[in-house]
């Protein structure tokens, strides 16, 4: 008799998994339960769907209901809410959101890729009118509908992160008054902190109202409307509507009540392979903790490449397969403005706590020969063993062409280069595309200094 | 005493001997002896000059006679052709081209740093007026003399590398009718064959007459003049004149009278130092041999990046250092118009003549997510070790990030990665920069299916 999938979710990596199981075995019956009206939708391109670059929902999904079910042959449902799982009696329970109708499906083999869920401080407000999250298509449309009916001016972004900057840019670019609130003293304070005065400039230079060391305490309230915002240093701002952007939470509800082994902020536990503490149950994507590529310590990083690389691993190995994931180094790109971000590994600090005598270095190069009409800077931050000379990690800020830099550092830190190696490099040159000395080698051969002995 | 270093060339390898040397140890002699009148250019920068995106030589230029002599402490000569190396009297004779002077110098150490030359074939006309090459400064004030007038409408360019290609788009975008003539049935035959074919639309589309098995076998003349050229397929394609862009040999005679050892194509063999067989002098730059670091074997591949490279090395190590050049990959990328063309590695055929047991395959991917405005495709060839896995070349074309990919698969291929560990690497993405799953990892999980057991 054909063995019974279920899987809970239905975006990168729930699909992820469904997909490649059914390839490896045909004959597994599949079916996938989705929440939202949604599948397979890429939930990094929301805040350009909001800022209208991207037009419509749809336009976000690459793979619809209908080709899931009919062509890859795995029946999937959306508006289909799993509320309970038993292990013992190997069922879940299913709310049809749609119809209210609950119903109980077998499985011999479950994956659970429920995500990830915006963080909402408990803080006075906070459930008021006109107080979005970014996370579902859902939250989108109707941040979507806010943002482009031009008739409120003026938001509050309340978290700097890279979700919170990419939405400030576009919220910005329609026209939107933005203040974006930042509890820390400075933006991404993961980045060296030359970079964070970088990003800071460039959103002030574009118009973004950028509030500092400005937790946001109350959201202000008029007839159950958010009207303004009272941050931590007392100031007070009046907005029209706020978005949280403060992060997010592994949504791990399920497992945890199923009685899954839990990890870091609650995320679930998984082996090499992608299977919880339940032979019969993996997990994968943004509900799962994973495991630093360079530490090999437990990390929480809710990454769309991540989540895609776990759930086919997770979909491969409940079909027989045996593959491990090996990990993340939380390679990141982003853009504010025309500034993009980019970074890979750890950073001094987490470097630091993670035991190593670390330093790091900083160099300025542009990113085609110095004649060459075009040339944009590459600002490249190296953390390195100092005793080894080892490349724990690689931050850079400029050009576009930071992202391809950053992916280089990432393979070798993966490889365990040392900056020496690195510095050895042959990389392309072409005066309208890089300089023959390209930044990366100047990074490199500027933190040789650092290292010891 | 002070020890005296001569180095017979002012250039990418020269001058980057003499700097590292100098830096190392300060109380070096150093003279530098420049046959042409300028030093310190960007050789690759001078198909963009001739098309005017760089207005002025001196733009070419990074260091002056001035910089090197007064604030590096390094005297050094334009216009001083050394003539002959006499090793047992550690003397070098010279010539200044301006006086007529001819003068000796004593070394402790000499550095033979004296570049390639173009080849011009031994064909009817090859002398003729009418008829550049392109390598130096002066080569180039020249064509772009006959370029920018405005006069002269029709150009040939003989030979379809990379400098014929740079070049027949910066004359195209000045207005000439250029007529490219490529010996080969297909352009940069090291390429995938698609690939070729993209090239070749590409010019195509733009207004270049590419001729194909097309070896010029006479550049016709009227009165001393080129006014045509007779290609081996009997075509005969009347032209104002000719530019010879066939490829590059050592400029090695100087080292070839002195008695030191020569191997491909007539290059300087030098060790992992680079030093030649004379342990009181040193080689590099594109005069040089040097060693694929995938097969360890001997090649001639001269480009700016490795004559920077061995340059620091070479002076680095006449200073006291023993620093070692780890060989070339020939990484390289140009474009041709809107396309970008990339590679490093071995090709397919060079894989099996080195003999590998390789296969290649070939994926195309957007380089954004594929709902994001502006998106284009990134073609990218693989060659690996069937047996292994192992990467031993990469090839791609497509957007100006095809340099950025081509420079993670150098980085892979340098530590000895398997296409299978490619497939893992933890790369960014976000929507405006990179798709979810990067061309890269495409590429590499494609390429798993080529590698057997």
């Amino acid at each position: 008799m054909a063995e019974k999938v279920v899987i809970i979710g239905g975006t990168a990596a729930g699909l992820s998994a469904a997909s490649k199981a059914k390839r490896v075995d045909p004959s597994l019956e599949i079916t996938v339960f989705e929440k939202s009206g949604y599948i397979s939708y890429g939930a990094c391109g929301l805040p350009y769907f909001v800022g209208d670059m991207i037009k419509e929902p749809n336009d976000l999904v690459s793979l619809s209901v209908d080709q899931m079910t009919r062509k890859r042959g795995v029946p999937t449902f959306i508006h289909h809410e799993v509320t309970g799982i038993d292990r013992a009696a190997k069922t879940v329970t299913v709310k049809n959101l749609d119809t209210g109708d609950v119903f109980t499906q077998g499985y011999d083999k479950l994956v659970i890729a429920t995500g990830a869920r915006p963080i909402v401080p408990d803080i006075p407000g906070a459930k008021a009118e006109g107080v979005y999250t970014l996370r579902t298509v859902e939250d989108g449309i109707r941040l979507k509908g806010v943002v482009q009916c031009h008739a409120q001016k003026k938001a509050a972004i309340i978290g700097g992160g890279f979700i919170g900057i990419e939405v400030a840019e576009e919220m910005t670019n329609s026209g939107v008054e933005v203040h974006l609130f930042e509890m820390m003293p400075r933006l991404l304070p993961f980045l060296d902190e030359s970079f964070s005065q970088t990003v800071l400039d460039t959103l002030t230079a574009h118009g973004v109202h950028v509030h500092l060391n400005a937790g946001v305490e109350e959201l202000l309230t008029k007839d159950g409307r958010v009207c303004g915002v009272r941050a931590s240093n007392g100031e007070e701002t009046p907005v029209d509507y706020a978005l949280m952007s403060i992060g997010v939470v592994p949504a791990s509800d399920l497992a945890r009540d199923a009685g899954l082994t839990l990890g870091i902020k609650g995320a679930i536990v998984v082996d090499d392979e992608m299977r919880t503490g339940d032979p019969c149950i993996w997990a994968c994507g943004d509900c799962v903790q994973m495991k630093n590529r360079i530490t090999g310590g437990a990390v929480y990083v809710p990454l769309g490449t991540t989540a895609n690389k776990q759930g086919r691993i997770a979909g491969g190995n409940l079909a027989g397969e045996h593959e491990t994931f090996k990990g993340v180094l939380g390679s990141m790109v982003t853009k504010a403005f025309d500034l993009y971000i980019s970074a890979t590994g750890l950073s001094l600090t987490q470097a630091k706590a993670a035991g190593y005598d670390a330093a790091s270095s900083v160099i300025t190069k542009g990113d085609r020969a110095s004649y060459y009409p075009g040339s944009r800077d590459n600002t490249i931050c190296l953390i390195l063993d100092k005793k080894t000379g080892r490349l724990l990690g690689a931050q850079a800020i400029g050009s576009e062409s930071v992202a391809g830099r950053i992916n280089v550092f990432a393979t070798a830190i993966t490889c365990g280069m040392t900056v020496g190696e690195i510095n050895e490099l042959d990389l392309v040159y072409a005066p309208p595309v890089a300089p023959v000395y390209d930044p990366i080698l100047i990074a490199a051969s500027q933190a040789m200094k650092k290292v010891e002995g």
